[in-house]
């Protein structure tokens, strides 16, 4: 009832983000003299006000956040109905069932799909979600209620286990909301068949955000001899070897997804090409140069060395290292593939930390390819954090 | 012999960019009391030494242009010898074959390539030649040779008609180096065939440094009502033809233009599905708004409208307007291709201009993806000259 509805107004001028498309409110944006925000329900949906009174849209409360609430509507009428996730959901599932053939991909990526907190993504049929807000949680059987109308999926699980939760005084969990618990999940990434680890995997098992920088760096792996650095579950190193490698070798610390690496080189049969070394992957690579070894095709796709701004200094260092590394097991003539993740090191900083790397070792390079977050992790205009990802692919030559 | 190859000699301090790889040595960086530059042959090889003497490469000389000479090797014996170019060639290939089954594509790209001014196109059996500075044109019988030796083409031509050369004192002219002259040339790109005008077209005949975005927009064009605007011959609208449009209109200025557009239709079998608009793209796209169509996928391809660093503003207000028109032409929850072949607009300001130009006529954007140049355009990571092209893919939705 519309008469209910609680009501957050901004400080002057405030409301200038919001104008620009921003879906964020901080808890000191909020004039709390007007609309004591401490006193407001969490996980309830709130009408956002300007200084003056006007009306700017609807939002989900956190209030002990310091992302106090995100506007999901413009429309200051728009409550929080199993019918409105079913829109936003199918506006979303229009975007992905125009580009991919099979039904794999992050379905729902928070803001940039205007469900802000919100992260599902698509296994055929089994649905992961992700709740970033305890605001977005408090719903979660209404949209849990909305998926299962539009998709109709076997499972539905929350995998809800970032340590970010803690900070939101939100419990970390794994549970089944549909169907029962599963141990792994099937896929299909540009062709290649791949299981990943649910319960026991990172994020929602599965990393669909670099599957166009891995369709692009195909044609590069035709008969080259690869090295993928931190290869997960083999998401490059497998989807290499099918493109033509020679041979992939996986390096991952965790004896878990090496596992999987050789699992998932067998799907696909290609289990004779593809090795793993498992092991730190600075220790690995140092190894590797100490014994001589050399590669046509060399991946890099770090986890995030900047969590936090204030690790920029130390992350960029660590990026700096493991790129000079690599480009040091690189052929003259072959490719460098290097990722970073961390949403604080913009895209031009690991190109000067590549350039340097290069010029470092007397290598010169040229870029011929980049890459950010595939289709399926919309970008939002005006919301920075939603762009995080980033791929150069490098040519690294002996210097002119 | 080396007894008689020119020096010059840097200012104090004006070797950093070189040693950062950067391969331009401006006019005023040289001490040209030590070494008079406008008394050295244009055209011939020189030794650079920093201002202590010490040598750190070779460059081509062009002492009455403001980039007095570049750097073509760090090797300060490398002479500009029929096997050098050769190498050079062979090295620019060895990528090319890498990357794309048919020989249909940029095979030098100047600078990035190690060949600083001069850029080959390749037709399947025909190269087509700019040179970009007269120190480079001065070689270019020993760069034909190359050529003849590497890839045994049917033809070479020159095509040399770019205003800018007027500035170097170069004339503008169109000539064959190698076989007849020719009306046109037959390409292949992303699996699309088509013919361009040599002679009348622009630069070598062909755009081929949009290769990867074609590729990535072309899901998009499956049953879609397509607006391909600045069309040229049809490099977008045939491809999304191809990829399953349900109808393509292409807008072009020129009538050649249109003419190839519907002879590139014919030849890949989607003459019915292509129509045609000739005339001034900002009055075709407000008729068609006045007409109140709609399009599933706009594309907007146009020239650079910052040509100079001092036509920024005006530029700018160009991108706008055009970009604002082109969202009122898309559906809602249809797609945008906004680029800028512009090497002064930045990818982050022709974002900015996207989104701006959205929440002005109360739309909402997702950011589905972005391509630079293909792959045979590689950039130099040390000379931003070299990469110049931008597209945006975005996902125009009503505002939430």
């Amino acid at each position: 009832m519309t008469e209910a509805t609680p009501v957050i107004r901004l400080r002057k001028n405030e409301e200038r983000r919001l104008k620009a498309g921003h879906l964020w409110i901080y808890a000191n944006e909020i004039d709390t003299r007007q609309t004591p925000l401490k006193e407001l329900p969490a996980g309830a949906a709130c009408v956002v006000e300007d200084s003056r009174g006007k009306p700017l849209g609807r939002a989900l409360l956190s209030p002990h956040s310091l992302i106090a609430a995100r506007v999901y509507s413009r429309d200051v009428k728009q409550e929080l109905s199993r019918s409105f996730f079913k829109k936003r959901i199918e506006q979303a599932l229009a975007l992905r069932e125009t580009l991919f053939s099979d039904p794999c991909y992050r379905l729902i990526y928070g803001e940039a799909d205007g469900l802000p907190g919100l992260v599902v993504d698509r296994f055929n049929d089994v649905l992961v979600v992700q709740t970033g807000s305890g605001a977005m949680e408090a719903h979660l059987d209404v949209i849990v209620s909305a998926l299962d109308a539009v998709l109709s999926p076997s499972h539905i699980i929350a995998k809800n286990e970032a340590a970010a939760r803690e900070i939101e005084g939100m419990d970390r969990y794994t549970r089944a909301l549909k169907g029962e618990l599963l141990d792994n999940v099937s896929l299909t990434e540009n062709g290649a068949h791949f299981t990943a680890p649910l319960a026991e995997g990172q994020k929602t098992g599965w990393f669909y955000d670099h599957r166009a920088a891995r369709q692009k760096v195909a044609p590069l792996a035709k008969g080259a001899r690869v090295l993928d650095v931190f290869s997960y579950c083999g998401g490059w190193g497998v989807q290499a070897a099918l493109a033509g490698a020679e041979s992939v070798t996986c390096v991952d610390a965790s004896e878990a997804a090496i596992e999987y690496v050789h699992r998932n080189a067998e799907l696909n049969g290609v289990g004779d090409k593809v090795g793993s070394i498992q092991g730190d992957a600075f220790a690995a690579m140092k190894q590797l140069i100490a014994d001589g070894e050399k590669y046509d095709l060399v991946i890099l796709d770090p986890p995030a060395f900047v969590k936090r701004k204030k690790d920029f200094k130390n992350g960029l260092a660590g990026y700096h290292a493991i790129n000079e590394l690599a480009m040091r097991l690189v052929k003259p003539g072959g490719y460098l593939v290097s990722a970073s993740c961390s949403m604080h090191m913009p895209a031009s900083r690991l190109l000067d930390v590549i350039h340097s790397s290069a010029r470092h070792i007397d290598r010169s390079i040229q870029i011929i390819g980049y890459e950010g977050q595939g289709p399926d992790h919309p970008v939002h205009p005006a919301i920075a954090e939603t762009a995080y990802l980033k791929s150069w692919i490098c040519r690294v030559n002996f210097s002119y």
